[in-house]
């Protein structure tokens, strides 16, 4: 999402900033051992993408309600528990640019935070007094772990297919866009189009994923705060990867070295200008525009369809 | 807890079995590669003295509705979260005997099964309708991580306080009885005993703890499931530990020694035999005592008193 908001999504700027207050307010409880790593965790920035589409998915009357902004936090509790476990599975340094608090604190830090906010996620949702609530963030939860080790179960395994990528990514990462559609959609007036917002969540849940996919091989550490290649050095299969072998199989081996420490800048380079990644570029605006048609289609009630399709064009934006 | 149950405990066999056939349902959702770490770690075994304590607590009558189990549950399941990722944390290769997930499946899957566990917990919860339940749950989850991590961060620090060691213990372990307790008296007919039974859950918690911790240094493998000075090994300062010291600077070396590597097996058995060794016993026993009274006051509503006496001497029973 670029610096300068779209109109629509501007609106949401107070709901979005009385929920970093209120995330401010909730990492600040607990003990200094905790609470210093969650705070830095919080202030190490993010594009609060969930938490804006639990506003967006209420509506612009209903996010005033402070259940919706409990909701918003929550969801982004659970994004940062899982980005701060992700750290320690990966083994990874940098984060937005910043330490992580596995670099920073230790492993055993790490594990204790990423559990602390995640049990923070939860109070925060039950404190707002929707059992629904609590019911969609679990499941999105237990989605986010399969996906994890799903995703663990088959690294390096060059014979992953376009299924099983998208049936990761669905876990992975689109069931907490998911989630935030859905509890938007439960606590504001839009409950008869949740299935709809849900499908929309999925969608550039998947998307999002896709382009992120697309910038760990194209992009440079400026851009996204890591280092070019982290996937194929962790030995993450992607859709750029899978289509470009489909297309080609002489970019395997290249593949496969980079996987092993080789060649690491010269195989991000090849994927970078590869048909298949032009390909996994097509899928992902493919489902930006399916995303987009629901945005724009007036049967979502209380959700607000205009600010839904920036955050679509925003998701296609940020890979421009 | 000896194998032959006491009398008034053995009434909730049939309460036990439908939480433990509940677990085994919940644990067995998912895919195979999160619910098969999270059926070992079920099938390992464990007292069940969470869930147990959550039916006396509802007291017989209650114990019957589903609400109830769905408690007794998502506390084990907490409490099975919190050993899967402190055996991450301790980089321990057994518990209860078995091998720990950390040891059959590595870190990966270990903290992932963990983070599943948690998420399964407040599903359950959810489901059972309460968000009351939840906020109980989330804080005693909170209270846990503090309580890891407040561990840690104290490791091998032989100034540790008797003070300091009572806030870890009430945090790591106390926490989640109490909460065990306050969720029978909630879901029970025991609200106005809430109070109460929450005493009595911390109150055998810390006693629980300090039994725990005299015979990390007294037990055998064959009794406890791991090997003997463990909480040595580790750098836990414990109240046998610090009581010693009290008493008697000359044993501040040997732990020091032994919490370097050196004279294990020595150190064990200098403290098994030690006055502080008896003193912590001591101020367990007084503890169980307090709990005692509070389980035989007959101020408790619905709560079972009686079985929550036999829970209270199943604590030293143990330890016997």
């Amino acid at each position: 999402m670029s610096t300068v908001l779209p109109p629509r999504i501007r609106t949401y700027t107070p709901w979005l900033s009385r929920c970093e207050r209120r995330l401010a307010d909730i990492v600040g409880e607990g003990r200094p051992i905790v609470s210093e790593p969650a705070r830095e965790t919080l202030v190490a920035g993010g594009k609060r993408l969930r938490p804006l589409l639990v506003y967006c998915c209420a509506g612009p009357t209903e996010s005033g309600e402070a259940g919706v902004t409990s909701a918003a936090a929550a969801v982004e509790l659970v994004h940062m528990a899982t980005l701060v476990h992700d750290d320690v599975l990966d083994d990874a340094d940098l984060r937005r640019g910043q330490p992580t608090v596995l670099n920073r604190h230790g492993r055993e830090r790490a594990i204790v935070t990423g559990d602390h906010l995640f049990a923070l996620a939860f109070g925060e949702l039950a404190a707002a007094g929707s059992t629904d609530a609590v019911s969609v963030l679990a499941q999105a939860s237990l989605d986010l772990s399969q996906g994890e080790i799903a995703q663990a179960a088959r690294t390096r395994d060059l014979n992953l297919g376009v299924d099983d990528y998208l049936d990761r990514v669905r876990l992975k990462t689109a069931a907490l866009f998911t989630a935030a559609c859905r509890l938007g959609s439960q606590l504001g007036a839009s409950t008869r189009a949740s299935a709809l917002l849900s499908e929309f969540g999925h969608l550039i849940g998947v998307a999002f994923q896709i382009f992120d996919d697309i910038l760990d091989v194209t992009g440079t550490a400026d851009a996204t705060g890591k280092a070019r290649g982290a996937d194929l050095r962790d030995g993450t299969v992607t859709l750029p990867m899978i289509l470009a072998m489909r297309d080609d199989p002489s970019v395997t081996e290249p593949i496969a070295r980079a996987m092993r420490g080789e060649g690491l800048e010269e195989t991000c380079d090849l994927l970078s200008g590869h048909s298949g990644t032009g390909a996994a570029r097509e899928e992902a605006l493919r489902l930006v525009g399916r995303a987009r048609q629901i945005a724009t289609s007036g049967d979502l009630g209380a959700a607000d369809g205009a600010a839904l399709a920036e955050i679509a064009d925003g998701v296609v934006d940020r890979y421009a």
